[in-house]
């Protein structure tokens, strides 16, 4: 089944898949750089002269990445997020993407909700959802992203030189206390438990600033496996080592104040936080301060790029291992 | 995780995700549109100027569109096949693609499998696999084709006008005549069999046919859930009617041996064909003859599009139902 819009006369049912689309997916665009939207056997666009195309595809599957019980409105919202994450570490403007769904079977409340999260998201970004398909199956998204990015100035992983500051943005630790909250039951009517879980649940693709640090940062990757985790592989593509100030690590009150000792083990290994983590020349330092301040979230510097190989840990600025009890990602 | 190739410490195995990026999804890849591959939070890719960029996505989910004794080899072709299928009724070129792979286990004999099939019908279309995404999960792949095709050129849904022939590309009904008879067990080393059981399992997307018919076909729709079907999407998207004649359907003689009778009804409503139906301005129909002349598969003219709405079929010159017991689509 296609998200073609058309009648689909072999497949009676309540809410069969041309139902499906007219009444949630298919919405009109203001993007006039889509030729050709959901309907036919391809989309049909238009990129712009001069710059390089930017695509990425993440996909969340139930009982991996989310569980059963979690709001189509959350799930929406966050497999579009993650990919808008993508595009963002990169510094590339989102434009278009598709979206294939996998359902056990069509429920118009669930998919009014998901439907719902993903549009305010994508209205947000001006993203326009060009195509895709549903068909049956076990509960999974998988969202293909498009975003556009002048060559030079994309933000590989690969570019960090020894002596560029590593930077963070947000407060990473967050989106795994909100879920190990809410896993454990929390009261969710406690207003800080509150933060972290819509950090969980509602991660906002930092968008905007991957955008303000093109020409600035040397290297940039989206956190989503955890800060540890991902700035090794930043440092391991750009062929550089790292020191990290566990200390400098931005923790919230929201988080210092659930997790307490464990708060700064949770910002390095939690994951789910889509902020970015990037490194920066020295003399950029400036530029960066000024183009932060329209942005509502820090950014922070927690370490230094090496000469070698291999992420190291300071505190007390002594070289110290990954805190125990790490969390793993699910 | 990612098709990132980067180590992923957090999670060791025999086989972990940076281990299955590397052995058996990176490769080299020959376009020069391929600024940045797998590798990064996003593939950076150069369009060509002056074209409209197709694309489209299509997932396969075990249990759905395939059964879990499939050979992977099988798996891997189709998956691109259904997409490049899509490409080739725009009458677009394809270029890149990415692949997100949903997996209970990594299994090196599965994945090399799959990966074989893949890459082989990849390489015969000049097609570079740019990214992707594996997570664990049931057995469930999802492909997003890119491709290229000049916008006023594209073979749109919509354009089918009365009078224009309508036509059909190779041989439909072959695939669920092969997938049926595999069902029922039938003897594999029956040479007819094997043809049709090769129609099924490896379905030859039509990209060659697709862009000789630019500039000629007035619409066209690649025929996956059925011609009956995929042509009445085509009609109802043109605003027009349309004439069917049971007795011109090219059958195979495969197919006839094989299902008698019942041959028109599986090429009417089979599906898993993968050919382009088409409509054709009478006066093209010449040039139509002269550059399908290079094709190893019959095009064949079945029918005429007509004012009004609705597909006629005609049997002896006299509407008539579609014919009992058709195939309802897997």
């Amino acid at each position: 089944m296609r998200l073609d819009g058309s009648a689909d006369a072999g497949r009676p049912g309540a809410l069969d898949e041309a139902a499906i689309i007219e009444r949630f997916f298919r919405r009109p665009s203001a993007r006039d750089d889509v030729l050709l939207g959901i309907g036919d056997d391809a989309a049909l666009l238009a990129p712009p002269a001069g710059q390089a195309l930017a695509v990425a595809v993440d996909t969340l599957v139930e009982g991996t990445h989310f569980h059963l019980g979690t709001d189509p409105r959350a799930l929406g919202h966050r497999v579009l997020a993650v990919n808008l994450s993508d595009l963002a570490a990169m510094g590339a403007e989102p434009a278009w993407c598709l979206l294939s769904l996998s359902l056990p079977r069509p429920d118009p409340a669930w998919l009014a909700g998901f439907a719902d999260g993903f549009f305010a998201l994508a209205d947000r970004h001006g993203v326009a959802l060009v195509g895709g398909d549903t068909v049956r199956g076990p509960l999974a998204a998988t969202v293909t992203v498009h975003g556009f990015v002048p060559a030079a100035q994309a933000c590989r992983r690969s570019g960090a030189r020894p002596g560029d500051g590593i930077w963070v943005t947000g407060t990473p630790g967050d989106a795994v206390a909100g879920r190990l909250a809410q896993a454990d039951g929390a009261d969710a009517g406690d207003p800080a438990l509150a933060a972290l879980l819509a950090r969980f649940l509602y991660p906002e693709p930092r968008v905007a600033a991957g955008l303000a640090l093109r020409g600035l940062a040397s290297a940039m990757i989206d956190v989503s496996d955890g800060l540890h985790q991902d700035l090794a592989r930043l440092l391991v593509a750009s062929g550089a080592g790292g020191e990290l100030v566990v200390e400098a690590l931005p923790l919230s009150a929201a988080l210092t104040a659930r997790a307490g000792g464990e708060a700064a083990a949770l910002a390095l290994t939690g994951g789910d936080d889509y902020e970015l983590c990037f490194t920066l020349p020295e003399h950029h330092a400036g530029q960066l301060v000024e183009r932060a301040r329209a942005w509502d979230f820090p950014v922070t510097r927690i370490g230094t790029v090496t000469a070698g190989s291999g992420l190291t840990l300071l505190r007390a600025g002594q070289p110290c291992a990954l805190p125990p009890g790490s969390y793993r990602h699910f």
